[in-house]
């Protein structure tokens, strides 16, 4: 096991990285407060992972809340299914929500532990390898608007995060790439040799190399951490961590949630940023084919769906969480290995990447 | 105009108040983040004072959200409504949302403003003697669920709080007795002179003479201010604040919400606290009389509805947030002006107190 630190003072927790740490009770105890715990899953990780966890936390009385299963299901209405289980349960204001599942468990739990009773302790258990690397980190938690995705919820910081390699295993092929989108971001955001290493190992990643998979998630985890630590709120350097994500949102709003994985979409937006990079002349041509071929080479799109039209992807992009008083903002790319946050793009050129990276 | 502090380091904000203070620019554009503003009101006060709030802040484009009035539609549902008005609006991270109203619109602006893109900046402008001594100050938000009063929501500051006294001009009897309930619980819980302040001014008060109507409401902001300073998050002392809630809450629920205003359901919470202190030693006979007499001449309630069964009052509290690992928490008094928390009342104390607090 590794164990990784996000330092935010009073407010620090640990990352433990592993096989087999779902049966560890004394990994997860000590971070339940009171006496009950409450796990959020879905259908498809809990007759998977449940019986595991449970038994880990059999000291806790866990109640079980089970979800369905999809990011169309990642609504204020879901959570308050959530709320609703609580309240009839009793639990009170010490109650740990533990989040067994994906980023969408992820970031429902933490959102329910953001607002029922004003705020509970949660813990971060993920299941997927975006949930790993990317969204059981950092105090992101949220639901999805019809007008926009993750336009509801809170900056709230879970106690731990326990990631148990092992539950990889079970995860579909179309899910294990969309992780590795946000594996390759870290890379393409601040961590040059990582990117490097990923073009080395990409295969060994896929073939799922428990080892490889190791290294890759602790790599991501630790650039996270970094960026959270700096930033907790998204003042300023967080931002880089959405790279591809103004044209990922866009792809996966117009497309209707659920229809493309939310890291397939990141995947064609990182295609998509870095070749509005190379336009401003920030990025080679060559180095925009290295990341569409490592994209591509993880299985993942590397363009917008056809059915989404220039205009149609703008007037998308307009309800961004990125845009601040009326300015879209982008994060691009100087060089692979450095981001770049910039609400100075000319239209033409955005025009020009939106129609070039568009499915034939 | 008086202007307080709140103290919570970098989130510090001004509590002013005053007559004529809606019409004022200067004091509300300051704390006005971004190019946009949002107003956040109800049916009942829009049509009184909208106009005037919307002139003051001219310069901010503002978007007006106007709800249905009443604690009934404190809902996710109505919450909901805000933000599909903010998302069909096109408001960005940096909207500051402007909550004119009472406690209800106060609530429910706060934590859309909270949840809102995760957070964006909020300036309460209370319209309510409940809303200006109480519920706007200290950041608590939130809405109901239909299985407890305030469950869902989040501890999230102002930037500034706007108490203009000329709005109490217009608030019906029933109400004012409400927001004065709120205010004889700061002579409560620490303020043994205000108490005797109010004894001798409670008449002037119920004439709304704007100078003790001030001075009232300053001593309350006061009180509460060093409160929350001392313990945003409820982990200790802030939870005095909550003298005669827990059988408030209970009140209001059991009789739907609506029926009993907030501080008409605290008032009858108040001397039931007074009565349980008694048995338990605390308060002396004499108190509890003091205390009923003034609750009384503020035109409140001073007892439990008739409706509600000992049995049925203990159900309801017993989902109360103040539940704390299944022990029932309190709000008493060891002294007019001194109040202490504990879990430690027997259960035939509080049988006696909910049967003879009980209206006829």
């Amino acid at each position: 096991m590794r164990t990784l630190q996000l330092e935010l003072g009073e407010r620090s927790y640990p990352i433990h990285i592993g096989p087999g740490l779902l049966a560890r009770p004394d990994l997860i105890t000590p971070h339940v407060a009171g006496r009950r715990a409450a796990i959020v899953t879905n259908t498809t990780v809990g007759p998977l992972y449940l019986e595991t966890l449970r038994a880990a936390l059999a000291g806790h009385d866990p109640l079980v809340i089970t979800l369905p299963d999809g990011e169309e299901f990642k609504t204020l209405e879901t959570l308050n299914r959530v709320f609703d289980a609580l309240l009839t349960a009793r639990c009170d204001r010490r109650t740990t929500i533990v989040a067994l599942g994906g980023g969408v468990v992820g970031d429902m739990a933490g959102f329910a532990a953001a607002c029922y009773q004003r705020g509970v302790p949660f813990i971060q258990v993920p299941t997927t390898l975006l949930a790993q690397v990317d969204s059981s980190v950092g105090g992101k938690t949220g639901v999805n608007h019809p007008l926009g995705k993750n336009m509801i919820g809170a900056f709230y910081q879970p106690r731990a995060v326990i990631i148990d390699t092992d539950t990889l295993a079970s995860l579909p092929d179309r899910e294990l790439s969309a992780g590795l989108a946000e594996v390759i971001k870290y890379g393409l955001i601040r961590d040059p040799e990582f990117f490097d290493w990923l073009e080395a190992n990409i295969d060994r990643l896929l073939d799922r190399d428990p080892e490889v998979l190791s290294c890759a998630i602790e790599c991501s985890c630790r650039n996270k951490a970094e960026v959270v630590a700096a930033d907790e709120r998204e003042g300023g350097v967080r931002a880089i961590l959405n790279l591809g994500h103004t044209f990922g949102h866009a792809i996966e709003t117009g497309m209707g949630y659920g229809a493309w994985l939310h890291g397939e979409a990141v995947a064609a937006g990182m295609v998509m940023a870095a070749d509005l990079s190379q336009r401003l002349g920030w990025l080679s041509g060559g180095d925009v084919a290295r990341v569409e071929r490592l994209i591509a080479r993880a299985r993942l799109p590397v363009a917008a769906p056809a059915r989404l039209t220039p205009e149609r992807m703008r007037e998308l992009m307009n309800v961004d969480k990125k845009v601040l008083d009326a300015r879209l903002r982008f994060v691009l790319l100087k060089r692979i290995g450095e981001a770049v946050i910039t609400a100075d793009v000319p239209p033409g050129q955005l025009g020009r990447t939106l129609a070039e990276r568009r499915a034939a």
